[in-house]
C-alpha cells in the first residue's frame, strides 16, 4: 500500500483527491492537512465522505509527512515550493497540483504569479505531469507539476496537430469554457450562483496564467514560435471544462481523424470521438477521461477541435492520482474507471 | 457472475442501472433491449458507458430474456405486468423499477395509472423492496416492486416515527422537492431547461400516483388509518429529492435523535446525520444512500424531518441493484459503494 | 417628483431598488450611499444600469438626505436604526427595507438580532409595511418597515384562512423555497454557484428571523396564539420564493377560492390564481405580484396554499416602492407594473 | 396607435413580442394566431402576460390580419413566405421573425433550409432588418426581415472591424454561446433540462444556418469574400447569447476601443464597453441592447471582440419592435427601454 498525505484538503481538488483515493486499492491515507480546519473531521466539511474517510484534517507535521510515500499539495500557489525539497530529501515524491512548478522559466512564473519563487533550483527537475506528452519523464520523478486545468483540455487538444506540424503555430486560438468550480472553493462575489449563474462571460482576455502554461507544452511538443489566444469563459454551471481550438491547416491534404486516433491509441484517458460527434463535459463529468473530436468546416483550411474534460478530475485530482499511479509503477487507469454520471 | 438482463434501457434508470451494473464484481450484462433503438449502440447513446458497455440495444427476444438470472424492467408503466408471467415461469427473476407492481390493490392501481392491470394475480406475491422494510421478504422474492423514488425518500422518514406510534398518524405532511431526471428522458415541454431552470413549482396537488404508495407503506409499518397530504416539486435541478416531513408528536418526551440512530443502525444504504446537520441533495449524488436529520424545532410539538436521496440511484437503480444482491445473497451495498460526486 | 435618497445601494435590494426607481415617472433620484464603493459610478458595479442612473456612490452625508423626500435604507440590519431619528426629525420619510423595525417587542429583536437595539421607541410607530393588511396606517407613516421576503409570501398566504378563522392556527405549516439572492449579495462559501447550484437543502430548520415576523402578522390578523413551523429551503435559483402553506381545516364547509378571490379583489399586487393552477415563480420574476393558488387535496381537512413571489421585488425592492407609492398618494402599483420576464 | 397582429404566438419570440408590444405605448394588440391553441387565453399559456394581454389565441384570419398596419411572423421557418404576398398587397407591413426573408440567394436559402421557397420574388426587396446596417432601407420597407440571433450579435461585432477594413476577411472565427431558449419552445430531448444543464457542448460545428447570414453581411459590409468560421454552443442558461470573435490585424497602429466608440456613437441599441470590461450576458437580460467590449490581447496581430446579446430580445423580438419603431417613424428605442434584470 501506498501511504499517502495530503496538504491542504479543503478546497474542491482536496475533496476530489479524497474521493479518488478513498476508492483506490493501493492507496492508505494517513495525514491530510489544513490550517484552518485542524481537528474537524473531513466528512463533517464533505458529507459525502462520511463513511469512507475516518481521518481529521491536521496541523501541518513534517514529521509526518516525511512518512509518506508521496505526497499531493492541494494548496493555493506559493505553497509547496516552501515545502517540497524537505520532502524530497526525505525520500518523499510529490505531486503539486498548484502551479508552483509548472513553468521552466523563473522568472516568467514570478512574473505571472505575482511573487518571488522560494525554490527555483528544482523548475528544471520537476516533470510537468501531462502523461500523454510526459509519461517516460514522470516515471522516474521526484517532483511532479500536475498541469492545470485549462492547459490540460487545451494542449490534448492541440497536441496531435503540432506534433504533426500540420498547423500554422502562429494563430493558434483556444476558445475555453469552464464551469464554476475551476475558480476554487473560495469565497468571492463573482463566484456567487446569484452573480455565475443564467450569466456568460469571458475573463482574463488580457492575458490569463494558464497562457505560458500551455504556450510552454506547445513549444516542446513542436519546437519554435507559438502564437496562442487565449481565451477563458466562466460558464454557468460546476464542473467542466469545454475547449474549443481553431488552427489553419497548412496542408490540404490531412486526414485528421485518423492522425487524431492514431497518436490517442492505446491512451486510457483520451476518448477520440467517432467523426461527427459531439463533445459534451458531462460524458466526463467526474472521470478522468479527456474526450476529443476534430471537426473541419466546410472541408476548408480551418481545423476545429473539440476537447472536454471534467476540471477537477482530468484537470486536476484524477490526473494527480494518474501520475501517482505511473510514479509507483501501477496500471496507470487504477481507481479512475468511475464512469462519469450522466445525466 | 450473475446473467443480467434489462428491457428498456433508453431512460435515465437505464443508464444508470448500467452505469452501476457495467462496475459490478458479480454481473455479467447479457442483454438490453429497445424498440425504437435496436441496433444502436448502447455508447452512442450514453457516451459516458464508452468503454464500458460494449452492447447494443436488441429487440426483445422472451428466449433470451428466459437465459438471465435476473431482468430488470426499466420501461414505462405497464410493460413489464404483460412479460413477467412469462420470466417467472422460466425461474427468472424480476425486479421492476415502474410502478407495475407497487400496490397491493388492483382497483387502486387500474384507478391511479387509468389502465387495466395485466397480472393482477402476481400483486399478492410481488415484494415492495425497500429493504429496510422487507429485508426479509425480498430474500426469497421472485417478483420485486422496486419503489418509487418520492415513496423512497417519504418512507424512509417517517418510518421510525410510524413504527413508534410517537405521531399523529392523521396529518401526516410530505413536502418533497425533486430534481427534474424525476421525469424520465421524455421530450416534453414543462422539463426543457428553459421551462424548469430558474423556476419552482408544485405539481400534482390534487393528487399524485406516489401517494398510495407511500401510504400503503406507512399503514403496513404502523397499522391502522393514515392521513398524508403529499405535496411534490419541480425544483431547477437534474438529481435528488429532499422531502421535508411535517408531523405532531403525541407525547413529548421522545429522544428523536435516538429513535433514528437506533432504527437505522446498521443499515448499509440510511445515514442518520448528526443533530442539527443540514441534509443536502449533493451528498447523495450519485450514491445509493438516503441522508436523514430530524429536528424538533423550538421543542414544540412538530417533528421535522429532512431526507434526501439521489431520486435516480436510491430512488431507482441503485435500490434496484441493493434488490438484486439481497436476492442472490450478494453483501448488500456490493457495488454500491461509489462515493458521491460533490460539489 | 419626489426627491429619493438611497443608504446602502451595493446589494442585490440595491440594484433593485435603483432599476424600479430609475423609470419611475414621479421619482428623482438624489443620492445613493456606499461607504466601500465612494465615488464609483453605479453603473460600473451594475453594468445593467448603464445610460439610466448616471450616479456615483458617495459617503453618507446627512445634509444631503436630510433634503430629501424619502430615504430608503438597502443596508444590513443594525444600520437604520441608528440614522432614522435625525432623518424623521427632518421631515424625511423613512422606508427600512432591513429588519430593524419590523418586529413590535424590542426584547424579542434583540434576541433574535443579537444586538440591542438603538431606537426601541420608534417600533411602536414604525409601520409594518405590506399593503394588503396595513394599507391604512402606511398612508400616514413617517417610518415604514418593509417586511422580509419569506413574511410577505407567507403571510399573503395565510391571510385569507387567518382573518376568517376557518384553521387551526396551532398548526401552520410554511414551507418556503427561496432562490440564492435572498442570501444577498455577500462573499460566502455556501451560496457560491459550486456549492448551491444542483443542490437542495433546508436552512435554519431550528428557527429563523423570519418566524417571529410572520408569527406577528398572524397574530394581528387572527389575534390569540399561533402555532407555526417554518421551515426555508435554499433552491438553486437566482430568484424567487415559493411558499407551500398547509393548515387544518376545522369546518368542512368552506368555498377556499372564493375566500380568495374576495379578500384579493382589487389587489393591484396579489394576483389569485384559477383553481387548479400552478404558481410557477417565473411567472413573477422581476414583478411585484404575489400569485397565490389555493387547494384542498381529495377534498379532505388540510388545506394547501401555495404563494409565490419574487424575492428581491414584492418581497424587496418592489413592496418598498408600493410603499412609497402609498405614502406620497400615488397610485400604488405606479412605476411596478413591468411584465414578469418568462422565460 | 399602430394596430399590431402576431401571427404563430406559442414560442419564446412570441410571449417576448407579447411582453414588449403590451407595454409599448403606440401599440393596440389587434390578433394574435395559433392553429394548435385556438380559443384559449394568451394569459392562460403566459401566466407573466395575466392583466397585461386579455386576448386569446385565434385561427388565422386573413381578413383580420389584413386590417393591421403591421404584422409580425413569429412562426417557424417556411410559414411567412405562404402569407406575406397577400398581406403586403393589401398595405400592411411584415416583419418576420424567422429565417424566410434573410438570404438574398434563393437557391442558397433552400439549400440550408431544406425546402422549396414560396416566394423567391419578394428576396430582393425584403430589408435585412439589423438597423444598424441597414437603417435608412427599413425606413422606407414593406418587408423585414428580422435576423437571427447569431447573427445579429456576431455581425455587429465584427462590423467596424470589416468596415474598416483593418481585418484579415479570410480567416475570421466566431465562437458563439448561447442559452437554451434559442432552440425554441419545442419539447426535444436535447433542451430538457437533464440533458442541458451542467453541460456544454458545441453544435453545428460542419455547418450551422446563420452562418450564409452572417457571411451575406460581412459580404455587404466589407465587400470582397469572406472566411468564416462559426461554431455555436449550447450553454447551461436560459437566455443570452455570448459570441467571441476573433480576427488577424491587418495593420499594428489601430485604435480599436475607438473605432468601435466612434461606429456606434449615438446607436439606441448598442453599447461599447469601456477598454477592459467584461461582457456579460446577464447585463443585457431583458434588455434590447448590444454591449461589446474589444480587446488585443499582449498587443499581439489578433482582435477579440466579445458581442452579448438576449438572444429573445436584441436577437429577436425586440429588435422586431425597433424595426417597427423604425417603420412607422417612431422613436426607435420606444418600448424598448427596460432595464435589464440583474441579478
Amino acid at each position: 500500500m501506498i501511504k499517502v498525505g495530503i496538504v491542504g484538503g479543503t478546497g474542491y481538488t482536496g475533496v476530489e483527491l479524497l474521493r479518488l483515493l478513498a476508492q483506490h486499492p493501493q492507496v492508505e491515507l494517513r495525514v491530510i492537512t489544513s490550517r484552518s480546519e485542524t481537528g474537524s473531521a473531513v466528512s463533517a466539511m464533505f458529507p459525502n465522505l462520511r463513511g469512507f474517510v475516518d481521518l481529521a484534517f491536521s496541523d501541518i507535521d513534517p514529521a509526518l509527512l516525511r512518512q509518506c510515500d508521496v505526497v499531493f499539495f492541494a494548496t493555493p500557489n506559493g505553497t509547496a515550493m516552501t515545502m517540497v525539497r524537505d520532502l524530497l530529501e526525505a525520500g518523499v515524491r510529490v505531486i503539486d497540483l498548484a502551479a508552483d512548478f509548472r513553468l521552466k522559466d523563473a522568472a516568467q512564473w514570478e512574473q505571472w504569479y505575482g511573487m518571488p519563487h522560494a525554490c527555483p533550483e528544482l523548475l528544471a527537475e520537476a516533470v510537468y505531469g501531462l502523461p500523454e506528452m510526459n509519461r517516460a519523464s514522470i516515471r522516474n520523478a521526484r517532483l511532479v507539476a500536475n498541469p492545470g486545468c485549462y492547459p490540460t483540455a487545451v494542449t490534448l487538444g492541440f497536441m496531435p496537430l503540432v506534433e504533426a506540424g500540420v498547423v500554422d503555430k502562429h494563430h493558434l486560438i483556444a476558445d475555453a469554457k469552464s464551469g464554476v468550480s475551476g475558480a476554487g472553493r473560495k469565497a468571492e462575489l463573482g463566484y456567487l450562483l446569484s452573480e455565475a449563474s443564467e450569466n456568460m462571460r469571458a475573463y482574463g482576455v488580457s492575458g490569463h496564467r494558464h497562457m505560458p502554461e500551455i504556450r510552454q507544452s506547445l513549444v516542446q511538443l513542436g519546437a519554435a514560435e507559438v502564437g496562442l489566444t487565449f481565451v477563458p469563459h466562466l460558464t454557468p454551471m460546476i464542473r467542466g471544462i469545454h475547449a474549443t481550438l481553431y488552427a489553419t491547416l497548412r496542408e490540404a491534404d490531412v486526414d485528421l481523424q485518423k492522425l487524431f486516433e492514431t497518436r490517442y491509441q492505446g491512451e486510457p484517458c483520451v476518448d477520440v470521438l467517432p467523426a461527427g460527434s459531439s463533445a459534451e463535459t458531462r460524458s466526463v463529468r467526474g472521470s478522468n477521461v479527456c474526450r476529443i473530436a476534430v471537426y473541419r468546416p466546410q472541408q476548408g483550411d480551418t481545423v476545429v477541435v473539440l476537447s472536454v474534460i471534467d476540471n477537477l478530475v482530468k484537470g486536476a485530482a484524477g490526473q494527480a492520482v494518474q501520475n501517482m499511479n505511473i510514479l509507483f509503477g501501477l496500471e496507470e487507469g487504477l481507481g479512475l474507471y468511475g464512469i462519469a454520471l450522466l445525466p
